[in-house]
Parts: C-alpha cells; sequence; structure tokens
C-alpha cells in the first residue's frame, strides 16, 4: 500500500514545475489531487511514529486532532479564498463519503472475503449516537432557515454560526475527555495494535510531519486556485467539486486503511476510522473552520438543502449500520449504491 | 381462507357482463376490484406449486419474482393509459400499505391471540435496512428536486430516473444472489414449511398461472379504465385512488397470507411477507416499470412530497419494528392509526 | 428536595398581591411560574399519596392521568385566551423539553456519578417506539400541509383535527389497557417502590389536590395574563414562551423527580418519565385540548415547520436513546447541547 502512495509523490515536483509553466487548471487540479494523497498518508503516518514517543492518552489526542488535517489544510485556502460554498459542501461531503462510500467500500470488500463480519456494538453505538446527535445540533440552525423560507438578518446568521460552532468545540474537547480519561476501557482494548513500536526516529518522524505540512499547504493553495477556473471551463459546478471531489481527495489516504482493516477483517477499526472520522469533522473541523473565517470573513453555519437531505440521511444509515453489529457484502452495496445516487444528483444540479 | 375467494371468482363474469352492458366507472371498479383478489391468490397458489416441481432456488426465485406480479399487471395498464400519478402512488402506497396496514393489522390479529410475538431479528433486520437504504435510494432524486424548488429539465430527469432504476435493479439482482447463494443459510431454517408437498400436477399449476394471468390482464384494464371517470364522478382524486387503493386491491391475498400467519404465531413469515414484499415493489417492480415506460413515454422516478414523505416515515417505522424482535396488539393499533391518520390525509387532499 | 419546594409556596400569596398592585407583567410571570413550580409538586405528591388508597390499577391510572395536569391547566387557560400558538407551541416544547432537557440532565447527573447506568431495555422500547408512532399520527397532518404549501380550507383542518384527537384519544385508552390490564407484567417489577407507604391521611391528599388544583387554576391565569404584554415589552416571541418556558414551568416537580432518580441510579425511571410523560402529552394532553378548544373556538393540530422538525427530531433522538439502553455523563452533554441550539434558535426567530 505504501509503496504506491510513495511512487507518487513524484506529483509534488510535477505540479510544481506545472504551476510555473501555468498548465490548464484542471491538469493542475488533477496534480494537486495526485500529491496529497501520498502527503495525506505521510502526515498520518508521521502523526503515529510520534504517538510512539509520547504517552498512550497524548498519542491519541494527537491522532485524533491531526486525523483531519490534509482537510483542514484544505479547507483554510478555500475559506481564504472567499469560497465559502466549497468548505461547506466539503464539511458535509466529508461526513457522506465517510459513512457511505468509505464504510460501503470497507463492508463490500471485506464482505467478499469473509461471509459475516462482525464488529463491537458498543463502539459503534456510542460512537453513531454521538455523529446523530452532532449533526443534528449542527444542522438545526439549518432545518429552521430552510423550513422558514426567510431572511434572518446575516448578522444573526454570524452570531447563531459562532454559538453552535463554540457548543460543537466544547463537546469535541468533552469527547477526548470521555474517551481518554473517564471511559477509556471501552476503547483501548479494539483498536490499540499490540505489540506495535516505532520505526523512525523521534527526529525524522517530525521532520516528515513539518514537511508534509509544508508541502500539503502548497499543494493546497495550487488545488484550490485551480478549482473557480477548471469548474468553469468543465461546466461542473463548484458545489459538486466541494462535496464528492475534494473530500475523496483529502482522504484518500485514510480510506484505503480502513478498507485494508476490513480485508484483514478488523470491521471494528474500519467502522471506527469512518464513523470517527465523520465524528471529528462535525465536532472538530467545522468548529475551527467557523473560527477561523472570523479572521477573514465570517463564514455561516448554514448548509444547504442537499447538504442537509444527504447528512441527516446518511447519519440515520450510520446509526442503522452500527445498530446491527455486523455487515456483509451486500451491505456494503447498498451503501455505495446510496452514495452513487447521491453523487449523480449532485452532478446533475 | 381460500374458499372465499373461490366464490369470488363469480366476479369475474360479472365484470365482464357489466363491461358490454356499459356499468358505470365506480361499479365497473368495484366488480373488477373484486374479481382481481381472488385472481391474485390463485397466482400465488400456481407459483407456489410450480415451485415444487423446481429446485429450491429456482422455486424461491419464482415465488420472489411473481409475488408481486399482479401489482406490477395492474401497473403496466395504468403506465398504457399514461396515468403516472397512479403508478407512483401505487408503488409509494405498496410500501406503506405493506408497512403499516399489513404489519399493523397482522401484529394486532396475532396479538389479541399470543401475548408477545417473537420473530427472527436477523431476517427481519437485514431486510429492513435493505429496505431502508433502498427507499432512501429511490427518494433521493425526488427529496433533491423538491428541496430545490427547482425546474431540472424534464431530459435530466428521465436519464436520473433511468440510472436510479438500473441502480436498483443491480441491486435486485445482487440481493437474490445473497438469499439463494452467499446468505441462503439466514433465510431457509425460518421461511421454509416442511413436509409440505404439491397438491397440483404441473400442468393444472402452469395452466392455473396462465389463465390467471390472463383474467388478471383483462380486469386490469376494466379497473384501470374505470379509475378516471370514477374518480371525476365522485369527487376522488387519481392520486387518493393510486395510493391507497390500487394497492389494497393488489395485495389482498398476500396481505390474507399474513394476518393468518400472525394468528398461527409465525410472526417471522408475516414480517417477512410485509416487509420483503415492499422491498420487491422498491427494488424490482419501479425499476421494471421505468424501464417499460420508455415504450410508451419515459416516467420519471420524482416522488410528489407527500409520497415521499410517506415513504420515510413508514421506512424508519418498519425499522424501528424489526429492530424490536417482539410485536403485541398495541403496536399493531398504533401502525393501524398511523396509516388511518395518513389515508384521511390523502383522501382530503 | 422537598424542602425547597415548600418555602416556594411563599410566591404564591407573592403573586396575588402583585395582580393587586399591578406589578409589571415580566414579574407577575416570574412570580406566577414560581408560584407552579411547587404546587405542581404537591399535585403530584397529592396524586401520589391517594393511589396507596385504591388499588395499584386505578392509582396507576391516576398518576398516569394527574401526571400533567399542570400543563393542561395552563394550557386551557392559554386556549381560553385564543393563544392557540401558544398552546400548540408548549406541547411541541414538553415533548421536545423532556426527551432532551430532562433526559439529557438525568444522564449528566447520574452519569457524574455512576460511569454507566442501565436501563430495561424492554420497557424503554415499547415506550419509545410508542412515542414514535404517536408522534407521526401526530405530526402527518403537518407534515402534508408544509410539504403542500396550499390552503387547505380551515374547515377542512378542523375536521382532520378532531379526527386525528380521536384516533390519538383511543390509542391512549388503549394503551392504559395495554398497560393496566393485558401487559402489566412488563412494567411492574420496574417502576414500583417496594415497601412504600402512606404518609398523609386519605383526607389530607384530597385537600392538598384540591387546594393545589385551585392555586394552578389560578397563577395560570396570572401567568397566561402575563404573556401577551410581556413578550410586548421584552420583545420575545409569545412562540419561544410557549415552546421553552411555559413547559419548563408546567414540568418542573416532574423533571426534579427524573434527575434525582437518576443520580440514584434508577435510570429506568427517569428514563420513563421523560418518555412516558412526552407520550402523555401526545395522546392525552393534545387531544383533550383540542376537544376543549370545541367549546370556545376550535383549534387545529397543524404545527408549524419549527415544531414539527424539533418533535420529529426529538423522537428519533429518544427512540436512539431507548435502544441502547445504557447511558453515560457524555450522552447527557449532547442531549443538552441539541436543546441548547434549539432555543437559541426558537429565541431568534
Amino acid at each position: 500500500m505504501m509503496k504506491i502512495l510513495k511512487y507518487m509523490l513524484i506529483f509534488i515536483p510535477i505540479s510544481i514545475v506545472g504551476e510555473f509553466l501555468h498548465f490548464s487548471p484542471t491538469v493542475m487540479f488533477i496534480l494537486a489531487a495526485l500529491s496529497i494523497v501520498p502527503l495525506a498518508g505521510l502526515m498520518g503516518a508521521g502523526t503515529e511514529e510520534i504517538s510512539f514517543y509520547t504517552s498512550p492518552k497524548i498519542g491519541g489526542f494527537l491522532n485524533a486532532t491531526f486525523g483531519n488535517a490534509t482537510e483542514l489544510i484544505i479547507s483554510i485556502f478555500a475559506l481564504k479564498e472567499g469560497l465559502f460554498d466549497v468548505v461547506k459542501a466539503s464539511i458535509a461531503g466529508s461526513v457522506i463519503g465517510n459513512v457511505l462510500l468509505v464504510l460501503g467500500a470497507s463492508m463490500l470488500a471485506g464482505g467478499i472475503k469473509h461471509k459475516t463480519q462482525k464488529f463491537n456494538k458498543k463502539v459503534s453505538e456510542v460512537s453513531s449516537s454521538m455523529l446523530l446527535f452532532s449533526v443534528i445540533g449542527l444542522s438545526v440552525p439549518a432545518l429552521f432557515t430552510h423550513t422558514l423560507n426567510s431572511e434572518l438578518l446575516n448578522t444573526k446568521y454570524e452570531g447563531l454560526s459562532v454559538a453552535v460552532a463554540l457548543i460543537m468545540f466544547i463537546i469535541y474537547i468533552l469527547s477526548l475527555f470521555f474517551s481518554f480519561y473517564t471511559h477509556k476501557d471501552i476503547y483501548s482494548s479494539d483498536l490499540e495494535e499490540e505489540g506495535e513500536e516505532a520505526k523512525w526516529s523521534l527526529k525524522k518522524a517530525l521532520a516528515v510531519l513539518v514537511l508534509a505540512t509544508i508541502a500539503i499547504a502548497i499543494e493546497s493553495e495550487f488545488l484550490v486556485g485551480a478549482i473557480e477556473p477548471m469548474t468553469e471551463s468543465l461546466g461542473l459546478s463548484t458545489f459538486f467539486v466541494g462535496i464528492i471531489l475534494v473530500p475523496i481527495i483529502g482522504n484518500a489516504a485514510e480510506h484505503s486503511t480502513a478498507i485494508v482493516m476490513a480485508i484483514k477483517n478488523k470491521m471494528d477499526v474500519a467502522v471506527e476510522i469512518a464513523i470517527g472520522s465523520s465524528l471529528q469533522i462535525v465536532l472538530f473541523v467545522a468548529p475551527v473552520l467557523i473560527f477561523i473565517s472570523l479572521l477573514f470573513k465570517p463564514m455561516s453555519i448554514i448548509f444547504n438543502e442537499f447538504e442537509l437531505a444527504a447528512l441527516i440521511v446518511s447519519v440515520f444509515i450510520a446509526n442503522r449500520v452500527a445498530n446491527d453489529g455486523e455487515s456483509n457484502w451486500l451491505e456494503g452495496v447498498q451503501l455505495i449504491s446510496v452514495y452513487l445516487i447521491i453523487a449523480i444528483c449532485f452532478f446533475m444540479i
């Protein structure tokens, strides 16, 4: 797995050359995307290596918090460019993609090899009901706005968005406290790999992390800069790019891990990656982006109707799936199908 | 049970006489409806008899595929007449009716005799979560259309509808593969009647099937032809006829089976009929109707808001119920009540 | 607990004095609210004491029926004043408040002391699925109305509302029959306190009940009379008062009981209070208010979009929570957060 990713690093110099030679936006978008995938992988590996040199708690915290660093960096550049639609779409798209595409692909890939795969219901129930409550919380302002058909003043939206972001962020802090202190025993046995050791020196891990972050920042600038001219020349909507393409690029490395775990019959880990990653988007990435937007131009938390519909649908499906405690290939096919239908609809809008 | 149905066959010649004597549309609608009920019963019996002469797999496939033949035939005639609203309403109405009315009546009838009835959670969870994913998939285009309040081009709708129908149909094929090959053990022990044998010769079974099909086609023509003039003269909406009356007529024979099974304390079978039948409507009947409509005038898959609301509500209820693994008479009363309230609302629109 | 409530009775004479001295509406609202809280507590205590002198069945019936007497009285006065918006908002607000705020506070308070609290899944599943079906039934007319964007005639609404109210009321009667006759064994062992005896004489209990009812009626008149002038002077919406403030006032005594029970690790009782109380609002209080409104001016059952969204969200959360059979402090925090976000949105409308 890691080998293919390593070879993909070649796209970094190519994309930099492309920038100077003024390649077309579509080509630049693809090059930047292909560069970000291995960089996100390196970033994940670097964080994991560093965590071996810390206490398990700090390690867990680092993994949890930096797990979505790639998406965060891409979104910050999009924020800076004022592409609010892309940012919000990619928040919604990450949740939808994790729950439908990643979980679906894991269940399909794992289910072809293993007839019925079981996973720890306790953990997945805690995560999926947290996801339900969080997504509902995050959606309430949009739900009210759209059912109202009204023009709440924009200043009101800003205040409301910051309030909701604050509440979400507090829940995030409390959930870390929950999983690393008061209820750490629920998680410990399942998700930790025993007997693993650091392969890199601390110095190397830190260097990798810093370099990967810088490279992701550069490539994110290329990627975001290419979105508008590319969508214009291809006749795509920026919304489609935000809700389908950006999340796939930002999460590709993580996604492949989930699928590999499912094939190894570690469905627990695959489910936890898909649902846990969605949770972090909602409780950490979204609020942080709202806060950061205050430095440029305040972004509201009001999702559009499609994002709302797709978010709520995904979360109910996640809850249904988690509740089961079991999965098979047909369930995987169905999740992927729902994702496909949503993607086709988004494409046609 | 079968005896009453046999006597009802007398309505076939009466309806034919009525057609020649130009009976009023309302009378013709009622006569055709009363004829279709026993014919659907005969068709079910014929399919079951034939299945005794085949391998269990082919038998299961025949039962699954011809289970909704009556509805399919009625809908094809409605398609031919261009009554798209009736067709789509009857798709939604079949799901709603199966989940709320059939399941509710089964739980009530069974629950009066048996205090608490248990059913196989595994099977009902697989079916009900498949139903959830399928209905969500089928609803996504409509969900987007209505939240958008937009005018997507009709040509776009057609392409979208065919794409969704294709995906649904592929899932249908895969689900047959799932239940007859890769995971047949989940189903086998519960739903098969042991020691049953064919009562009819293969020749008789085939003859019954062919004759019943022809008679259903004739009666469907009477029924569909009577809908428009009847609704005009009675002040009913064709929508009400499509969503409430047509599904009750098309499914009456099957429904009575579910209730009889519930009274015999075979709640497994009753639940499987109600949810399984809904699944077939969504994954098989609906796509096939979309495909057939291409021969006449393409029908879109876009449900109206009521159908959408009622569909989603029904499916969540089905999931809640299945999740329980138990039923009692009060649950039955509640399901019937929700159906009643929906029917009253549809009647008043 | 009871001691604080006793001291609060001092607000009754103060509010009466205030009425004569024409205190400002805001002050009168607060005084009436502070008076109603201990009176509702007394009423609950009185009903419980009387139930010791009756058969368990009649006792259970009394507790169930008088459990929401305070809210019913407040709502009747609001009806008489024609404040339909306040009445409907307080019906929705009671359900939301019970499921999110009361259950959340119970889980938080209980979860701080006890790591993981278990409760009887059987009972909570029966209640929460009843709540799901009932709220869906009650919401269907509104769901159809709003998706329709139409102008159904008001006379139609009235007929529809009475029909739905009648169905709900019949289900209420049947559910009493269910829990006191056909399935009384599900409930008995869990919710009854063993070895408890009456502390008051029957005469005293009856006197307390009658006096409390009279006092609540007086204070309700003060409270309702103050709503409109108060909202005008403070710039609040009557809707906010109806959906947030009135339910908190009417349920305060009951709520404190739920929290106390959760701290005592009797999570069964806390869950049953929160969900059972919601059920009574939907199946008993709402229909009775519709019936009573026919004496003044008929009130429709059509909730507005916010109430609808919040109701449905709450009920799904209740089902998710009940399904778990377990709770912890973080789940409590999340429920409270959703309530908080909803309240902020309602405040800003």
